[in-house]
């Protein structure tokens, strides 16, 4: 990973200062750099030797990289982990716009690796996240959306990238189609319970001790699981709440306790959890073709301690 | 280019309606589609067989609709060839992510063709593209921008792509370096002509007979050629009148009129022109090493034809 991160560094440069600056920003802004380390893992995994695991995973957290830097301007977000967003500092416009920029270096790291599968994969992911989150787009705010619903946006919007991060590897490493699947798969799965985890997380997760990051989802309408299953299993009284709250974006500071009292009453963050276990299970059963290594038997702790951030 | 729409409107599809419906709001708004043109004449020059060059045609035909998407975004522009801009009818949000799947489509796209050093050719110049939109962000509403300086902004944002364009062609058809590097040349050339053009039309171009589409532009502060000549050229008076029209967007009906009058004065849109028609010459001539043909013949016309568009 040391040598990713200065590959992303270095890759970030242009004569256009105002690039450099603003990807900086967000790269060093504490991001954990789950997806290229999956792409460094799979690789691992399969045994590839080389150094086009390392450019694809740079790719990766570019990719990622510029869908943030979008998704802060269409949710008109004004933080990011904890610090001012982008487009708080330098506008939505230079958002937009370097987030381009990032997006075209991925795919010039890409092309040199040289592996038209591996550029294949990841280009239909870029597609697909895209199309996640103009569907999210479509169904903001609508506190009706169903859970299976839900699930088709989060599949676009994270679990596509993780998916494609882990397929590279194999791809990479010459495997046969089998493994290539097998590691789609986990990063599938792995995407869906993160994502799980953390929607369960903007509510306090299962702590009972409320950190002071929590609400953002709430403050900006989103329809996450919680919401959802919170929605399904309400009383007409609560749903009006829910859509006055959500639809309506009229949330104060005590509608967000109320939010979570009907959620613990509803046990909706439990569940919520319980559904990212449950991809979890899929994700580490996804890697069961594969022999025991010590790479995998981290992988595998990797979907525990998802999982284990809920407490 | 009855093929290549028909990939376009085919490639354009997804389930997520939005898509489809804000994609074709704008491949179908009457753009000239020069830039797919110029990779079907190119590979056509060089005696290219298969339909590769379809697939890439559409491939940078969807880049560009991608830029038009966002640019529209960043400059906040209403209007885009004289239909309301997508972000008016569908917001800011759903053009950024629309983007971002086309230009996920077109990489899709430029991968199903196999060729990797057309696809380093396509994602650098989406690179590029990106670099010199925030260049010139960076560069909005300073009347001081030299020549070179705005010269450099439009090698990225509109050269580039018309380079790539032209140079994919030679490339697919497996032609020597020396003829990719001449269509190459002849795309750049082209581009920069085409804008110059561009830019004199937003002021009406050597027409006395101003039209109904004049003032773009101005209105939204761009300094662009004409603009560049005139303050370079002009009193210190017209120099506070450009400070106070342009850069602080303080520009009424009356101040394009006089603008224009100034730009008269100085000869700036005469002189936008003649820069053009010597990018245009060095577009013919960086076709001299190909033997004459049907196609070398009409590439040379286009770029004629570009130019007498200022009249």
């Amino acid at each position: 990973m040391e040598r990713v991160n200065q590959l992303i560094l270095a890759r970030v440069g242009s004569d256009v200062m105002l690039i450099p600056e603003i990807a900086k920003h967000l790269i060093n802004s504490g991001g954990k750099r789950l997806r290229p380390m999956l792409t460094l893992a799979t690789s691992a995994l399969c045994a590839y030797q080389g150094d086009g695991d390392m450019k694809l995973a740079a790719a990766v957290e570019f990719m990622h990289t510029a869908t943030l830097l979008h998704d802060d301007v269409v949710d008109g977000s004004e933080m990011r982990r904890g610090k001012l967003a982008a487009r708080m500092l330098w506008g939505n416009e230079a958002s937009v716009l370097v987030g381009d920029f990032l997006l075209g270096q991925a795919f010039k790291m890409m092309v040199e690796v040289g592996s038209l599968q591996a550029l294949d994969v990841l280009s239909t992911a870029a597609a697909v996240i895209a199309e996640g989150e103009v569907m999210q787009l479509a169904a903001a705010k609508n506190t009706e959306t169903t859970e299976d619903e839900y699930l088709a946006v989060i599949r676009g919007k994270t679990a596509a990238l993780f998916a494609a991060a882990c397929e590279v590897g194999p791809i990479i490493a010459g495997r046969a189609k089998a493994e290539q699947t097998a590691c789609r798969s986990y990063g599938a799965n792995l995407g869906i319970a993160f994502q799980l985890i953390d929607d369960a997380l903007d509510y306090g997760g299962l702590s009972a001790n409320l950190g002071k990051k929590v609400g953002d989802d709430f403050r900006e309408g989103k329809i996450t699981l919680p919401v959802v299953l919170s929605f399904r299993r309400g009383s007409e009284d609560e749903r009006l709440f829910w859509k006055r709250t959500l639809e309506k974006s009229e949330a104060s500071d005590a509608d967000l306790e109320q939010a979570i009292a009907i959620m613990r009453k509803h046990r909706a963050i439990e569940d919520t959890v319980e559904r990212a276990r449950h991809y979890g299970a899929m994700a580490k059963d996804a890697l069961a073709l594969f022999q025991d290594s010590p790479m995998k038997r981290a992988m595998i702790e990797a979907v525990d301690f998802c999982i284990a951030r809920s407490h």
